[in-house]
């Protein structure tokens, strides 16, 4: 139990306190009441999860293989103790010796040489002791962590979490098993600072109406800093310094009056270049001597949601600015159609995600042309790394608080620490250049939820974000009215398609909708036992991975939708492969049809982007940790920033039946285009026929524009599938392709299934 | 110029500082510009208007008559100074002078002695300024008060006061005429104060959920007050010392701790006893001695706005929380149906609006069996006399903020103003027991106001109503999605009367709605000129006062309805009847059917229930000053407690016709009741004809029973009107009547109205 003393103070990166040498080494310990103490301690890995150590220590086979989760189950409810030793380390009188941790997840208290010296509930609010007074030359730092918290025993659900600011979806949620993380969850460490320190650092800004002056105001919070000396300044992206401001510090500073002269704007990556300046605080002794320097990257942009184009007019009872509240983005005067996803936790246990996790994955939905996510109320508030580099690769992010699908309650304690853990996040959130949407939380507003306007947890969000952090839209939940949510499959119950369904909706986004598609084969073969694999069965492990019973219906498999079209499948690559051609369709269907309804309709997210452990099928676009699925690429063309599309209104296609579709180019960028030749053609193996020429010319900035329909009475094809495609003369990178459903007169004689026929 | 000096300090109720024993003098005078001093100065009436005293000293004809108002309109763009001189008074060393005012409007510069000492935009906010250390022997006090504010020269219209906190309903409405007021509104004196002094006392609590126990917390605020004590008592109705606190005084005193067992409840007066408690609160100086008393009344209850029933169920569109947003008032845990009127000012000019003025209005309401005002956000807040009048009677008051139909600004400017006049109106009105709802302001959220939830005024109301009164419930704007608002005629463009409308209607609240009817001829003979009384025309003194050209059509006298259905009036106390007659049975006819639609619904207010100045015709029951129309005694009549209705669906009725009605019994009281018999008879003049009887036995508490259908094939008549009359057997208090339109055959042939055929 030797233990190292983490020590540096002066190299800050978009975080006040220094990363540490030197780990300290924790071991872990359960018991069953607070008052007992563990009888063993193993070892334990920090940040992670209490969960991961005694797995590792005991040996428990992997969680996401079959129904292994199920042996963690126990964990929920025990006490915790981490435990750390240290010498006293060298401290100059000006020192102090803090313990610094950015989560522990979910309630703890400190307990120091015997002391109980600190406790809090909530994962969200760094914590910050003082321990320099309490210590000793041999010096015992334990952490005592709470059992999950749950409100009722029973039901075993998400509503054990509804007054807690703990992410509801690891109490189990249709893509996420019931695992509920425990203990430290982000960086900890033991820090010396000086004695007179920085807090925190914020530069609030205000875009003047023409974007032309940016007026900043510098906030920042020390302790013992009255007297000192702050020097700021500010540099662009060349290292270059712009602005530079020097005076006397004080514990809670405000200066005001800095402008900065024609600021480079930060962009949504498709949208113009997503500018960062350097914001250095240094603060300074009485003579001029560096004590802290604390760093982070500053991006101006205005984010307003306004009222959708024809919103105001358009024939529904009144209010109106609530019966289609704003679900348009202006990003610096500039409406913009936000593609995108939702973003679930990466990780069962968010101790484990690293920086390169969330990089990863980032990069991979800038490269689907996304400019959005939704971090889903669900889940947990990202660490750092994840905002630090949307903020660097332009992708915009609505962020909501950790409530969801619950009704929480108007209820002092519980808003106490809503309160406390809200204001962690705004105050560190707002900082974000990609920071654009304040939201309370997923679907509280519905009726499996039942909060209302009136809920004082909301109220509460609502004013914590006005009074931290105004200039940020905030909605208090999701969706709202006007907004398109769901559906989450292919084929309504009803028999619909996602292309009828989509053709029908008018919504002013679609925030969240979702197509199932399997895993790929290696990844279904390391979480379902061989003798499972096929065909897939209801209470196998393909149940425990989602396959059957997760949400309404037989989701996510759907497997009579599959049969319908496609028949029984041989094997399972067959059926892998059917699944993932239905996301692939489907997904391109909505994203494009909401693409076409634009302006009325600005958004549209698809549920979900990634996954949190392997799911056998999920409507994610990422398979865990980070694989993409072929609706992936699929999406991503969808949202290319200018495309031809094809207006489709169905999947399956009979012999002698009049095919249509109609021709569209959709332009997002803020460019105008000239197009000349567009041409649509359905091929079916080495048959080919030409359905229309178009010769559209200039399209505008930001504008699609409608063309004509190409029609064919189906021939008999040689083939159960045909391709429509859809080229622009000169511009491949413009042309889309779509892959349908024939049947032929001789197979549709058993074929038994409905027929939609909707030319 | 002789000035009197007002003191008195320690005589307090419900206001911090003393009733003053002399009046200081004031003159007023007006000039172009602010540098500009007025050339002549004419006596001041304070509390006023500055019109008002023009047009007592320039001999203006009275503003109510004809459209003499008009000449009223120069006044609007001036600059104001008040004068006042006093001499120097004697002050012990301990003691301070203060000129104190509850409100000037809109905007002024305190001069004292030359010196420009204290300026305020913001009617709202009451003035402190320490005179003191400014004082000579001679002294001369001056406000200057700037011209009304105008965001836009053009159009004139409320518009221009959409970045003001001042009530735009001033800068013309369809039933108010533009004349802006301008000037010292509320009471405003010196007084002298002890240097230490309080200046805010708040009794806030939380009851329990069983409504056993009220958890009590002191806020006081004063000057140089540390060190002092305080000492607090609750006594009870009768005199009682119930509570006992004394500790030491800080400048901002929180005393938490402190239970009341076993409260008596505030109820709305139809509900229970609108019990008041008081509180007083004592600094004393360190020897004990009493610096400062004040005191205030305190009830304590439990608001809540809550889903209605079956609105969680009820097939629309989702999210239903905000398709259907709460309006169900719970009160101390009994859901209340809250029937009431919509209260706009009494007086154009609120300077003239007295204790007595207020208590006139409200006892009448009380009369008519209403329980709730919205105070409407075109208007003022009220003074405070008529909060502890609603206090002590028992009428719940929604409060609006001075914001309506204009679409307010995200501006730091007017926002800033806002947050200061919206936290005074907030820690004034909180004290007040019979405060039910905070809301925004009028018709924000629809397509001619244009704001949305992203509106920072509204997230600012919001924030500030959650941070100083959370426990009263916030609505951003009336109406919200779900509440029916309108129609304000009798009959609507394409036909339809207001009792098909209300038999289609499905609201949760009717919190606006409104029939015209003219006022009495005394009334019309004040405002009219004699020869353009009869027949009414527009383009006359008639439209000045709202007959023509008001609202949509022919607002507010529809001359063509009441011709289609009582033929061209022989004179004017015929059409005042006919169009009385109108009102009262549509207004019946709106509060009945509401009723009947209880519990989905559970709000009524007319529109609207005073007026502030006389209006030849007006939705309003009660003529200006306080002259109860017809509509006053039919309104009081549907809103008993319980009585027994009729469900009638139309007005007109035709000989050979099948008449039909339902029988109703409604309770609103919250006991049951017994009823035996029902009976229903058809009346004109001496011909009776009995429809149906019925025995319901018992009716729960706060429930409606629906009983049988009456029904008559109508024979001939021998008048053009009939009466429904419904009676209970032993109990006259609980019948109702209706007067309803006959055509006999012969007179049919003359009558080319259409015919709505209902039944």
């Amino acid at each position: 139990m030797k233990a190292f003393l983490s020590i540096i103070l002066f190299l800050f990166s978009c975080t006040i306190y220094a990363e540490n040498n030197h780990e300290l080494t924790w071991k872990l310990g359960y018991s069953n009441t607070k008052e007992e103490a563990p009888v063993n301690y193993m070892p334990a890995s920090v940040p992670g999860a209490v969960q991961l150590d005694i797995a590792r220590y005991e040996k428990y086979p992997p969680y996401i293989f079959a129904d292994n989760f199920k042996q963690y189950s126990w964990m929920e409810d025990k006490f915790y103790t981490y435990i750390t030793t240290f010498k006293k380390p060298y401290l100059n009188p000006a020192e102090r010796l803090f313990f610094y941790s950015k989560g522990i997840d979910y309630q703890c208290e400190i307990i120091f040489n015997n002391e109980k010296i600190f406790e809090q509930e909530g994962m969200f609010t760094y914590i910050n002791v003082d321990l320099t007074d309490h210590m000793k030359d041999d010096n015992v730092l334990k952490i005592l962590v709470f059992p999950a918290p749950k409100r009722f025993s029973l039901p075993v659900d998400r509503t054990q979490a509804s007054n807690v600011v703990k992410p509801p979806v690891s109490y189990q949620w249709d893509w996420h098993p019931r695992l509920i993380p425990l203990g430290i969850w982000d960086e900890t460490r033991l820090e010396v600072r000086n004695r007179s320190y920085i807090e925190d650092v914020y530069v609030n800004y205000e875009l003047s109406a023409d974007y032309r002056k940016s007026e900043i105001t510098i906030l920042a919070s020390g302790k013992e800093t009255a007297g000192k000396i702050y020097d700021w300044e500010l540099s662009d992206a060349h290292g270059n310094k712009v602005l530079h401001v020097k005076g006397e510090m004080k514990d809670n500073l405000t200066v005001k009056g800095i402008s900065l002269d024609n600021p480079n704007l930060w962009w949504p990556h498709d949208q113009g270049t997503s500018y960062l300046y350097l914001s250095t605080f240094t603060l300074l002794d009485e003579s001029g001597n560096e004590i802290q320097k604390v760093t982070q990257k500053v991006g101006f942009k205005r984010v307003r949601l306004v009222m959708n184009e024809g919103a105001w007019t358009e024939n529904s009872s009144f209010p109106k600015s609530r019966s289609v509240p704003p679900a348009q983005f202006e990003i610096n005067g500039r409406k913009i159609f936000a593609k995108g996803s939702n973003w679930v936790n990466p990780e069962i246990f968010p101790g484990i995600i690293t920086k390169e996790r969330y990089q990863g994955l980032i990069d991979l939905a800038v490269g689907a042309n996304m400019n959005i996510f939704r971090i889903w109320g669900g889940g947990i508030i990202n660490k750092e790394s994840f905002f630090d580099y949307c903020d660097e690769k332009g992708m915009v992010v609505w962020q909501e608080f950790p409530l969801a699908c619950n009704d929480y309650p108007d209820d002092a304690h519980y808003l106490s620490i809503l309160k406390l853990e809200a204001t962690s996040i705004i105050k560190r959130l707002r900082k974000h250049a990609s920071l654009g949407l304040w939201c309370g939380g997923n679907e509280l507003f519905n009726s499996w939820s039942g909060m209302t306007d009136q809920s004082l947890a909301l109220r509460l969000l609502n004013s914590l974000c006005f009074e931290f952090n105004p200039l940020i839209p905030f909605n208090p939940t999701s969706p709202l009215m006007g907004m398109g949510h769901g559906n989450y499959v292919f084929r309504s119950a009803d028999g619909e398609e996602v292309f009828q369904e989509m053709k029908r909706a008018h919504y002013t986004a679609y925030t969240e909708f979702g197509i199932p598609g399997m895993s790929p084969i290696e990844v279904l073969k390391q979480i379902i036992p061989e003798n499972e694999l096929f065909p897939p069965q209801p209470k196998t492990a393909w149940e425990d991975h989602h396959a059957f019973g997760a949400w309404m219906g037989n989701t996510w498999l759907c497997p009579e939708i599959l049969e319908d079209y496609f028949g029984k499948p041989s094997s399972l690559e067959e059926l892998v492969k059917q699944s993932q051609l239905l996301q692939c369709e489907g997904y391109k269907a909505i994203f494009e049809e909401a693409r076409r309804q634009k302006p009325y309709c600005a958004m549209a997210l698809n549920w979900c982007y990634d996954e949190p452990w392997p799911a056998a099928v999920n409507n994610s676009l990422i398979v865990y940790p980070a694989v993409c699925k072929p609706a992936y690429y699929a999406v991503k063309n969808s949202c290319r920033p200018f495309l031809a599309s094809a207006g489709i209104s169905k999947f399956r296609w009979h012999e002698g039946e009049e095919f249509f579709a109609d021709l569209w180019l959709l332009n997002d960028s803020y460019e105008a285009k000239n197009v000349k030749t567009v041409t649509m053609k359905l091929v079916s193996g080495n048959q080919i026929f030409d359905l229309i020429t178009w010769h559209p010319a200039n399209i505008k900035d930001n504008t699609n524009m409608a063309g004509p329909t190409g029609r064919l009475k189906l021939p008999h094809l040689n083939q159960t599938q045909f391709q429509l495609v859809v080229e622009v003369e000169g511009h491949p990178e413009y042309n889309s392709e779509y892959t349908l459903k024939f049947v032929s007169n001789i197979s549709a004689e058993n074929d038994k299934s409905p027929v939609l026929n909707i030319n």
